[in-house]
């Protein structure tokens, strides 16, 4: 049987060199989506494509006959509070372009608490099996939604399917990841403390370990850097993220002549209202707080706490637009664009104080 | 062909009936499982099995060859909060069984918020592809799980597979049923409060045509009853299941010259909270205030709220048990018993004063 020669064989990738312009660029011309691309470019690209003789998707098209039309969704545990809506993002992407899902639950937490995290056998012991599954269901492409933000390796398919990674980061740097972006998340919070004339702001993190705590760190030592503000670590208490860490955290922070303390989640801030109502403190008069997540709670304290909205839904349906490119196209991952952060939205409430005037 | 003659096919309901015994019972020994009947009743039921010629699930075995041991589950939206703890239960069971579970989430709230719950045909267009997606995978039986309590009709598979409930409630009354104990919810609350010294209780109630409402003030009525307390409707606002309901609910009671309010959800707890605190007022010292649910926003507030857990994961947990004896045997469900009630629990805090010394 007559070799054939690899190096005539044209891909996307030399498309999108060639006219200086995106692998989704191209891929969105080809299939035909509506894109902020001008006609002009539309054009150059089609003339290129026609030039080179690259022939679009030709593995993705040959599959397309046995596609179901289906993705999976691998979750490590419904329970998670963020999981439900990063689906319903996903659902919701897929509706439109007419994709079923399947959803596999691994019950991580529900079923070993956190052990897992820091057990490798055991955590591959639940993914492998529901990859192997995913193969044989034959999917057409893998969504990974993972409950926190932590490392997955061996995250592969027998059968090559892609994947994309979503709320957790994937050993394998060529896997898209659909993020929070911590860091402007950290800069945003500080930015508004200081626009509301706040100088001296405690900080009740998260563990300072994790990935969340350390990229929003950043994130405010960039806008105090920018404001000309100098960064006290006194001023930061790592705490565990709940309501007893934010207690804690708060107590700590009490006597260092704050007049607002960020809390890195809406749980820690429930926690450092606690402490300061203990102590006759009203939060968003005496001390203005700031919390994180907009989960339920953060409307159920009085006052409201303004906080952070996460991104849950975007996240989700972005992670599922860019797997279903990448069904159409293998070849549509820009490999030094895997890994996005998506941020997070101010809702302002009525726990912080302007002090500026 | 020879016709069969129906009349000669005894069936598990005649073994029950000339035993004495539930049709669990029957089942239960028939397939080897571990329960309390006794070892007299479990050689007569053999004897009876024996002299009678029954041969059990007949028809399940047959089918057996093609199980796929996969129970389908239906979620009415993922998002609701007691959505993932009941699926939790379910699938904790699945597991012990060494069943597979696939989940089709229908996202009624997502798509179309509470438009549906008023739309049968919308519903309906939500449900009947999903159930003909069932039978399309060759599950061995079907678990709905509602989002909140009302009635599902046309709950019926193509292929006559079996189905059961979870908090909702199916039309077709031979479908299992399993969903929350609400009059002893609401008998516990009073009966506790009483205990606590309190007698004129307010309560800010979920609408008043909702069934978890008008199901807790029957047992609100019970409990007095039983006490010699006179039950006193002007004592009941009924409001929305939210924290502005809670406000104004309280906003009304306030000058009643109550001593302890029972709010029906958390949420409602936490607007009664706020309603005290600005009238500076402290609850669980100057009135006493009890929620329901136990959700993360009970522990959140200050001082934390005794509230009553619902029994989730017991609902999911199980609801799995019987569709999986249903499964073994079709026949397996008692008709009189087809309505489970699950009660909640009361989990203790700092909300509520005992005022009897």
């Amino acid at each position: 049987m007559a070799k054939r020669n690899m190096d005539s064989v044209v891909t996307i990738k030399d498309i999108a060199a060639s006219c200086g312009v995106s692998i989704s660029t191209v891929s969105n011309v080809l299939n035909g989506k509506k894109n902020k691309v001008s006609e002009e470019m539309a054009a150059k690209i089609r003339a290129e494509v026609e030039r080179t003789g690259y022939r679009p998707n030709y593995l993705a098209k040959s599959l397309r006959a046995i596609s179901t039309r289906t993705i999976g969704i691998i979750a490590e545990d419904l329970i998670m509070f963020s999981t439900p809506s990063i689906i319903e993002g996903v659902m919701n992407c897929c509706e439109e372009h007419g994709y079923n899902v399947v959803i596999e639950n691994m019950r991580l937490f529900g079923r070993w608490s956190g052990k897992w995290m820091h057990d490798e056998a055991l955590f591959q012991s639940a993914l492998q099996p529901v990859l192997a599954k995913m193969d044989a269901m034959n999917v057409d492409g893998i969504l990974y939604v993972g409950g926190h933000e932590h490392t997955v390796s061996k995250l592969t398919s027998a059968n090559n399917l892609p994947i994309v990674m979503s709320y957790a980061i994937a050993a394998d740097k060529e896997i898209p990841t659909f993020r929070l972006d911590d860091v402007s998340g950290g800069y945003d919070v500080t930015k508004y403390l200081v626009s509301k004339g706040h100088k001296r702001i405690g900080v009740i993190a998260g563990e300072y370990d994790n990935t969340h705590t350390v990229n929003r760190v950043i994130g405010i030592q960039k806008a105090m850097f920018e404001e000309g503000i100098l960064f006290d670590p006194g001023l930061i208490e790592y705490a565990t993220w709940n309501k007893a860490g934010g207690y804690k955290g708060m107590q700590k922070l009490i006597d260092k002549d704050i007049t607002a303390v960020f809390c890195m989640s809406d749980a820690i801030a429930s926690g450092a209202y606690a402490f300061l109502k203990e102590k006759g403190l009203e939060p968003g008069r005496d001390i203005s707080v700031m919390g994180y997540d907009n989960q339920d709670i953060s409307t159920f304290l009085t006052p409201e706490v303004t906080t952070m909205a996460l991104p849950l839904e975007e996240i989700g349906y972005k992670a599922a637009d860019k797997i279903i490119e990448m069904i159409d196209d293998p070849s549509a991952v820009d490999r030094d664009k895997t890994d996005i952060r998506i941020k997070s939205r101010l809702v302002e409430r009525n726990s912080v104080k302007d002090i500026s005037k």
